[in-house]
């Protein structure tokens, strides 16, 4: 038994259910889990997930984009097909603060991301041991704001990844880099973007007195702390909240997002359209 | 235009979507919006709520009911189709505290509830006022514990209804008022159902310490406090909340669930399972 | 019985919890609850509410303010002292929007905030029933963006009112009110201040695909949507809200906020620092 | 500068904070924070935390106990100060789940937690290299329902540690036990207690089809799945959370509401007074 994904968009009309159905029951296949959405019935755009098993071993990915192909091409869709039962790849880039990457490697180490980890880059080398304590290999490229080092970052990404996770990484991907690797990278913010950009959230928001911070997992796109957002977490704060206990908080809410964002990621439930995200 | 919703729900097997989608297309129709559930893809169940629109005029309910009588059958299913555009009648019992009623109310002047009122009914005199300033018509039925006068209750709400909400009506109804009535009966709970079933939550927050303080609403099956959990709410608390604030929240906690839980089921986005809900 | 608050801030140093709880031991009060905050121990900002309970009635709130006025000298402090049993006097403005003026009003009625109302006033005919039915004086003024009609707003303001509430005025006061009036202003605002202070915060969403909305409390200062922020509300969001929905959730987070502001100022829990809230 | 703690609690009557504060200001102390409660300002019961700082070394905190001593006898107060610089020993036992253990190593790492961990005791010899790899003695004491080994147990315990946590210690500890310990013992609950005792909460919620979930902290006393509350945390679920996303959501939860009970205690933030916390 193989459990498959189906992403797909196209401008809504009628029939694209039914036809979407009757392709997996004619392929033998029973529909698991199915969640679609359409901005409007009339003239909008409509987006579906499908997760179905098939019985037999008889159908490879290959086979169903194969045959699949002539429906997505009567609709003008953007869609393709996953095999749950293989891995994404994703690397992961890391400066200093070290929250977001424990959380990863120990969720990843509990069984509770279903990923590959073909590496761990870092321009600090004390990640080292807590990277290679989990039997996966740790790059040290001692990059900064002066040398970026892009080439050798490339080097080790590229055809090793299918997705990178910038888990804190502190230095700004060129677009050179983001066009060469040409696959999805996922950032976590220390803010709620797109309002909030800048640097020092925890001295903002002090000096602000807001009652509120938050941050953001979101794809990169070529302008920084740009690209379509897919989760944000929040959580209330007080006069009591002195600036270590600012940025206490702010390390849950980085670390919060960006585990929900590598799960949506890594189950296929996101689809990208325009700048934003639908996260099924 | 009409907006039609298929709500379904039978034993899990291959085909169930693409028969329905199939059916829908087949009526010239369009799928705005479909979610459906699975409890187990092998020998489980299977749910799903279908929204759709029909670009012209010539099918009617009871038109779909009769064509899609022959697939119910096939698949062994318990479905309805229900017509958007026909509100549902809502009857509200109320015994003293009025914060549900008058939120239902105001709800309900501000159009987020599309649905009809036929009557607010209660054992209170005073909430007059409140229910005829919104032109509904207010029952005055002087019931308590030793009389319920559910015969009367029974006259108003038997035919001129489609479910009740008792919005704190402080009452139980008698498993022979349930059965005349034989419709469905929403009920907001002051606690965690089902661990919470007691009095004087506030009370024993207070007894007992609890750092968190929740409100359940439910459908009444026959046993007090008990049927399929619809919505619940909690809320944070500590040793600062004397009484006074605990009532206060739970006030709140009591109108968030109840209103979440009638906006579910006047969308028709509820299936009941057993003794379980699904709400999409 | 006679309850009284007492709010102090000043440059922090020793002595001062042990002056002020001198004090009120020497007026033979009790304690019921103090609140204090501390920027920092050395060279900071010290801030405390202390609310006193006073055995004999030989004690009016003038005479506090006579006898602890070398105190406050003594640490070139910033207080006041209040009686619990006088309550406030809150002018309400509103534009066409009544999901706040109704909230306040039904909260009012429950016996949940303690003030007066003297009255409501709006640009909009359309409350007078659901205010006068509270048997609140109502004032229609056709103000509008080109006709404030700012001195027949201070004339109802002005004497008769301690602090106003903006809940959904939509007609931006000038500085010249600001300074004739001379007393707080508190608004609601539909956004994260002070991140997000443009309209249309709906249509923002939608735009931007963000995954959380929220709402602002402040007190109003010179500058539009500006001004020390006193309580935020947020809510996760996601693709599935349209725009009607996104207006739903933000009516009750604005809703929220002003409750939760309102309560607050009225128990004289707000002490204001520069351009920052202590809220105990 | 050293910075203490007074924990203090009593019947409440007239000016217990002005001597308190009058004895911190006399050994040249400047209060930093201070945090009081009172159940009943007429016949209840007192409870404050003051934490503050020392200008010179002349004190330590034996002198404040014993100059304390009469103003404690006074009040026939519950009393103790606590020296901020002196970290408590906290020491872990855990069975097979190593969430919560992971968890509260990493915040101790990270400088989150500011405690001693003497020792990690285990009756799985798994997470050994998890603790030695912090540098914490690891101890596997093969303890079962029919050998509980509790002299074993009691002989690490006792003398090294200031308190206990159960990091999901899945052994009953003996009303013997907790006897020759006689210190706190921190537990943490999968759900809401005092409400759900049982076990398997996450098939539980799946039978009651309950539409939240929830964990406690708690002290522990002699009777399972009792003592004093500490800390809840809850979160929403729906039919689409399958056991396995149960238990997944549940161990955040576990984690959550233990990393902010031993926070709290450590902290010495707790005050315990009948069956109940003040968690200042």
């Amino acid at each position: 038994m193989r459990t498959f994904i189906l992403l797909f968009q196209c401008h809504d009309r009628k029939g694209i259910v039914a036809k979407i159905s009757d392709f997996i029951l004619k392929h033998q296949g029973n529909i698991v889990t199915a969640d679609q959405h359409s901005t409007d019935p009339q003239g909008g755009y409509f987006f579906i997930r499908v997760e179905f098993i098939l019985d037999q071993d008889q159908y490879a990915k290959k086979d169903l984009i194969s045959a699949f192909s002539p429906i997505g091409k009567e609709f003008g869709a953007d869609w393709n097909f996953y095999d749950k039962s293989e891995s994404l790849r994703m690397g992961i880039f890391v400066s200093e603060p070290d929250h977001c990457l424990v959380d990863l490697l120990y969720l990843w180490n509990a069984g509770e991301l279903r990923v590959k980890i073909p590496f761990v880059l870092s321009n600090y080398e004390k990640h080292r041991k807590a990277v290679t304590g989990c039997n996966i290999p740790f790059y040290y490229v001692p990059a900064n704001k002066d040398n970026r080092r892009e080439s050798e970052l490339l080097a080790y990404a590229a055809g090793s990844t299918d997705f990178l996770v910038l888990a804190r990484y502190m230095l700004v991907l060129s677009p050179d880099f983001l066009k060469k690797y040409n696959q999805d990278i996922i950032n976590i913010h220390h803010g709620f973007l797109p309002f909030f950009k800048g640097a020092d959230p925890a001295g903002r928001a002090l000096a602000e007195g807001v009652k509120v911070i938050g941050s953001t997992a979101h794809f990169v796109s070529n302008r920084l702390d740009e690209g379509p957002i897919i989760a944000q977490e929040v959580e209330h704060v007080s006069h009591k909240d002195n600036r270590e206990e600012l940025i206490r908080k702010g390390r849950n809410l980085e670390k919060k997002a960006l585990a929900a964002a590598v799960s949506s990621y890594i189950d296929y439930r996101i689809i990208k359209h325009e700048n934003k995200t639908i996260v099924f």
